[in-house]
């Protein structure tokens, strides 16, 4: 596996209205995509910052994986996203090693990419994403 | 302000002896310093993603602002870290639009950068540095 960069950044937030602007206005970033991803139960806004987005994450539904999140912690850093060239085999090669997959095939993400998610247990603590155009 | 990049997301872990191997083996990235600063009671290790540094933060002390997370939080992950000119220059921007400031003024952190901290309180969460060379 070769992880060129940080694909992104997610972070859970009470609300897109309140976040976006404190993005821009504040930090003078610029939100360039707003989306929903109804699979996730998220809508999200993007920022690009170098070769990395900042993806904002607001729940559209409390039983969602950001509801949760939310509930539990309060808003903040949520997962981090490496890029890589072919996520499935990624994945693949992420199992054999001995890392625990919450998806064991990768499934589409926000702005059409493949994504797969490895489980917190297996790493650190941190949620990991791997995503990619493969 | 302008934030040219992410420099580095810091990450909390019980042990880097524990930690190290994880990134470089699992994920396949390469730690390229280990580094202690005293002042923030911690050892840091240092992994290039693209343009931006992976820091694993291994506590020092159990009363230091690392140690005092893991206490309350677990491992993940502890901050994000934008890249700018001038600290000091950033830091007054974002105090007189508003931001709650934790450094005032810069100081210097990991790899002889200076760095300033915001407050989560005023950033959604997200505990926020800013770092640059001046």
């Amino acid at each position: 596996m070769n992880i060129s960069h940080i694909e992104h950044i997610g972070i859970a937030v009470n609300s897109l209205d309140e976040a976006i602007p404190f993005y821009e206005n504040m930090l003078g970033l610029k939100c360039y995509a707003v989306e929903e991803v109804k699979d996730q139960k998220v809508k999200t806004a993007f920022f690009m910052v170098g070769q990395t987005k900042i993806e904002l994450l607001e729940s559209t539904d409390p039983e969602g994986p950001i509801g949760k999140f939310i509930e539990k912690k309060g808003q903040g850093i949520h997962h981090l996203a490496f890029a890589t060239e072919n996520v499935d085999e990624s994945l693949s090669e992420l199992e054999e090693k001995g890392v625990r997959l919450i998806d064991k095939k990768s499934r589409k993400g926000a702005e059409g990419l493949n994504i797969g998610f490895l489980h917190p247990k297996s790493t650190l603590g941190v949620l990991t994403e791997i995503c990619g155009k493969e």
